[in-house]
């Protein structure tokens, strides 16, 4: 079995709320993200809220990155979805979470796609 | 405690590999699963890979929905992430399925940002 996709859930608890709501220092967290995952980025939409909160995405060649942020709880969700070996997920979350400095943060790694190795389907 | 958000990752196998590569139906699909969601779209970014492959991602005022396709395999992975009460992530993830039509799929919700009731940052 091989996994086609590495999703990488973080969770970002007792951030700085000012960051939360910096859409700029956001979006230039994910695309340094990006640039040290070694992925290809595509397309971006970030979107700035009212009162408070952004949301960014990053589509890559490679999957996607996003970001929700609550600051008013000071906190933030990003994902780090890839495919393919020659890329460095981890290097991603570690980005994002040296740059948010949260208090305390947890990662889930979830294996997208498990298939068997060789396997596909017919034509 | 609550959470702040809904996140359901959907894996989606045995899918009709032409289907897979229609990044015009896909797009459909997610903007069909939006609406039945109640969400709101914000931005959306769409792309077909060479030699096969479609990703898109809808950043919607309540977090994102996305897709990455490996028609090779006959897999997709698709993510509903939703915040707040009055929108309907399950709905999105079964117009998903039903258009999908994947000989068998799996769900997984996870919640994003648990929080205690009331819990703020200080100012």
């Amino acid at each position: 079995m091989k996994a086609l996709g590495k999703h990488l859930l973080i969770e970002l608890n007792d951030v700085d709320r000012d960051l939360l709501d910096n859409l700029p220092a956001i979006r230039d967290i994910l695309i340094c993200a990006a640039r040290e995952a070694g992925v290809t980025i595509l397309g971006e939409s970030f979107h700035q809220f009212s009162p408070q909160g952004v949301s960014g995405v990053l589509v890559i060649a490679e999957s996607h990155i996003s970001i929700h942020t609550w600051p008013e709880h000071g906190y933030a969700a990003a994902d780090v979805f890839t495919c393919g070996s020659a890329v460095f997920p981890e290097k991603a979350a570690e980005v994002i979470i040296d740059r948010m400095n949260p208090v305390t943060h947890n990662i889930i790694l979830m294996h997208r796609g498990m298939v068997k190795v060789g396997q596909k389907l017919a034509g």
